[in-house]
């Protein structure tokens, strides 16, 4: 909570700069008015926070009214939410507010979409670290909130052994050796496998998760077959929201897909005057 | 520059926490390499510095070397930049610095195509404040590289009198009146209008851009004629990649489109072992 | 405002360091006390909401009322402000508070004199980018308490093309058709001139504004016809407040001042036990 | 140091904002140039590190050269030091280096003409915390540059009982004992008398330093007499310029002044092209 | 009080990070409960700030009761205070909460048992900068809750010329003379002495506070008799506990000891569901 | 290293303030000396990385040789470094380096004492979540340094599910459940039981680790045996240095202490002039 405030206060200050200029302008501090907040498209909403932490932060006393909780379905023409308060901090917040919840909402209705390609299955999909720089806690919220699940935040919280890795160390065991030396028991081990030999030296040397990097669907159903239960099983690489089904009937227990974040289009929402007041201004 | 290595720092602390578990694990200081950069797909590449100084702050001594500039095209598989030096440093900072050209260069490209519509014709095309929260900067100068220009920054650098403001100030003419006693000389004037009244009574009052907001191309290019020379026009709202033409053949001088930075879809690049090198490490 | 408290925070940290030795030692955080701000020099009055976010800052429920409005007269000896709270609080928050609003005052009391000076012409008296650096935001704030207006905040929002521009890229019109390569609609074009050679290449060249730089009066007034309606002109350089009626009457739209921010005089305030009530405790 | 560079990147941060629109449209990156730092009053100088860190944080290898040191006078018309460099870094870094030099080389210089005055006497000229908020670190250091000393620098490094405090804890006496319960012996007390009865007072409870509070030279120079060699005297309140040399003589040892700092008019320099280089392009 | 909670802030964000993975699993945000936070060792308390200003932060509506005020004596099983509120509230904000206050509260113990050593006597006990980076002002606060006294903060608010400063400018006389040349009068001087020459060095030089270093008791004893009633007296240097009585029958005025801060073992608390309520659910 | 740098920083300006006056005062910027960092007691070091970083941030060109490696046994009397640089950096920097090298080795030491006492068996020792607020990330290295492993860094990256979380979610299979809707593969699950029934419990619901929490070995070795190998096991709560060896009989595989980082005495190191050199000065 500390650290959305943190950045909500920091995004402002990018758009606002010195002063807003036409606001501050036209209206005085005394002008008041209701706003209402409305999707565009049909999709997942996911940002409630942002709209009361972002206009509690404006505005101590603003009232907001959320109709949508984070998650739920909008369609096209539904308001998600109404705010009232002083016309400058309404009008002033709008866009970081909208450009917030509509990356959100992007991010958590192809989320629900990739999630809804799988149903039926025990496969889960999940995000990468394909985040944009500084937005990664409400980019892997948004992803919670479209039914998905988080793989590792950062390169602090879990070990992925990647190609390089294991050719620049010689093998599997050997990286997998030496992150044990190192390593406590609280952080799990992944290891990205290519073979179905490293399959089996990353199942010997007790990986905690086994990755299956650009494989064909064919090639991970034969192979998965091979890893213990307590040994969690993933797919990932190139794989296309018309192929996942595909990937699930493998049996995988997870989908990695970095398109969730890096290039889900914005969900459209717009900031109204409420109909029945007039130029938003409460009368 | 500040600014940039600022966010760079930023954005490496949100990646890295505490520390790469996995690099730090599997090589020591003295492991030195060398990896390309390579291009996945074909697009408009920016980012450059991103690549210099973010290697740069990660490890003084490093060498880098770029083969495109920004504003470049580049094709799948060329090689767009070449970095020696400590294995954990390069491993380290890959992701950040490929998730923020990744963005960068998605933004580029289709700012590119963007502006290869309208080619030809004077119309310019330029950017709105739908960028992602504290990437501003960042998004703003992808396009400029894809060779579009950039509106407004935020809040505090020009003046933008849209509908609600209208609205509530009770007419065009007010709303400028009120802005013209506060606002000095450096600063421009932008009015949003919807009809043929609007776009006369913002060009009585002097504006300095008009903003034709949702409106044909068929309306637009009857009415850009009552517009003086020195009024600067722009169109705005909803305008897909493939009515840029019909927009442009109105004579209007700016268009601008929110997609640009709201829902460009990332450029993909990798980086990997020089060929001729083992396991990325130099021998 | 975020900025602004954001500021005062920082101010108020530079002021206490680790904690306030004397008042902390000799006051406990139950003492109430009443004070009174009191200007102590005739002038203008700018900071109130310095005064009120300041103070509720220290002190979430002081009692806070403000007597004067930004931009008011003060006499000497009037009451500007009255705060009720604990005393720790109240002596904590006093030098700093006063530091600010005796700068800002300052500012904007030599701004009303410069304004007064080209009272009855069509003239405005703007500020530069001469201020103290970390204070712009409350020095430009102070010169339109004044009844001045603002120059461009900084190197980002608008262009101004100087002698060393010039010189540099060879011509004004180099200089111009760079900048209108790279800059877009809403950005603004000054030029610098000091000959009427340059005079007519910046009007060539659709300058937005033109300074008319350490140029004599009846220079100015003899140039300023040849400049097209819309686009704005303003003097600028060693123009001394007794000179101010004449530059005034040349006809140029804006004179522009480095002293109203760099040199202008603090102007006095102080803070005071409320008469009749004891050692500023509330009895 | 370390402070120093903070707060310059904060000022250069503040100017520059997005980024300087006029120079880096109109210069590319390998357009180099000379420039000099020219007094065009005479005073004292204060800032070489200014000059000194702020250009080498915009650029780390361009050339400097100062020609005075901080606290030497300086003549209409002299070269402080030379930059050589970008174009881009030399004109970028320009107005915030001058705004900072200006204002300290004002204190600088109205600090010598204060400690001119009292030549020959024993007295020490110093400052108070009337400073401009943000620039404390820098005006002190200004102050020490013309000859001055500083006061406490806030209100954690010493006490200073004022009428506020006496009053409200009821007597000299109980102010002191409360401070001395629970203040440390590194830290050093000072009190403000304002009657002949209260100087005893402050003696009987070994006080560290008096301070006589707006009194006239005549009652001073009676007083000071009273107190014994390790107790330290200074005077302040309302002492103007050409008063000084009555205080002096009075035989106090310190005079405080806040408008060394509050009110000191800025030292005017300018940048400028190097004679014998064209438009300040090296050739 | 403002750096207070600026450190809290990063506290909580340091143990956070992105959020609290196992509480904002298992509860909803509106389970409430009541906690006890219970002394697990008998010492003195320090820390109901930490308590106010922290839970506090997390929720601005929790309700929080003290029983102990900072300084007073727990014994083992007591209740230090109760909080109400969220239950994600209180249980990610409890290891933070728990770290600083059993810091805290062991120097305060230790400060106490120091303090207890010399009673009876005049001499005062007090800390040096040997404190945890970052942690000084929580670290010196406890020492006075404890009973004893601070030395200097920082580098910045007293000056300590010890025996590196003594060997390298000559000597005492001119390490001293050199520091009154350029440091103010509301600046104490200490020096270290480590022979019966050097105090008198000292004691000729006026020095403010002399500190006798690495001394055995008896030879302070016999020195201390030497200095004038206005110099203060500090020994200092390997002194353990049991050796503090026989420092203080020197006369000595302050002893300072470094392992109040850097060697004090933490005082244990624990956060526990109320008594009577259900799994810390109200019911 | 971002991260240290920051931290250095800003430990930097806690202890200097606005400046060191004493060496400031004492020396020039010209004289140069030379430093050994001396081990007063046996024990293991940890903080190279402290003195190299810290003085390259005072001074990028002095000279720093590191005789010992981080986790390097050291005996009393022995030189761990040697710097060599401008006095004033070489005196400023001391004390904070100090301070957080004489923890973090204080740390090490004892981690190296409880690891001896387990050697020859399988179980490792680990840290907790018990750090100085701040801290975390030397804390924790420090605890490698000595051979020891982390738990988990924060609350961020593994999952523990105490005795409140189980009482309030109804049973230790509630609390799983809840906690594998939500998180996903790459974070490890832990439970703290009491009972052999818990045991049972955690291990039927795929527990990733099991804490046993406050038991006494004998129980701890006959539990032990039930838990599957891929399950880690894990002993906490009041193990003294004494008792570990008890422990590490049962099978357990990790032993967490808090008073690793809680409680561990500094360990002891000064900064003395090089012999050789007079006064520390370069001869």
């Amino acid at each position: 909570m500390l650290l959305v405030r943190k950045k909500l206060e920091e995004f402002f200050m990018e758009d606002w700069g010195d002063y807003d200029l036409t606001t501050e302008s036209i209206f005085s501090e005394s002008d008041q008015g209701t706003f209402t907040i409305l999707a565009k498209q049909d999709g997942v909403f996911a940002g409630s926070i942002i709209i009361e932490e972002g206009y509690k932060m404006l505005q101590k006393d603003c009232e907001i009214t959320c109709f949508k909780q984070d998650g739920n379905l909008v369609k096209k023409g539904e308001i998600i939410a109404e705010v009232s308060g002083r016309l400058q901090s309404l009008l002033t917040g709008e866009r970081v507010i909208l450009n917030l919840i509509q990356r959100m909402s992007g991010i958590a209705t192809i989320t629900r979409e990739a999630v809804s390609k799988v149903e039926g299955s025990q496969t889960r999909i999940c995000d990468t670290r394909k985040t944009t720089p500084g937005l990664r806690i409400f980019e892997k919220y948004a992803v919670r909130c479209g039914g998905g699940f988080n793989h590792r935040n950062g390169l602090y919280d879990s070990v992925l052994i990647k190609d390089n890795h294991i050719e620049a160390s010689g093998s599997i065991t050997n990286a997998i050796q030496k992150v044990k030396m190192r390593v406590g028991h609280t952080v799990k081990i992944e290891v990205e496998i290519e073979s179905e030999q490293q399959l089996h030296e990353a199942i010997r040397n007790h990986a905690d998760i086994i990755m299956f990097d650009n494989l064909p669907p064919a090639e991970i159903k034969k192979w998965v077959k091979y890893v213990p239960d307590h040994i969690v099983t993933e797919a990932s690489g190139g794989i296309t929201l018309d192929r996942l089904k595909d990937y699930a009937e493998t049996g995988i227990q997870y989908i990695s897909l970095g398109y969730l974040t890096h290039s889900a289009p914005s969900l459209d929402f717009s900031m109204n005057v409420k109909q029945g007041s007039k130029g938003g201004i409460l009368v």
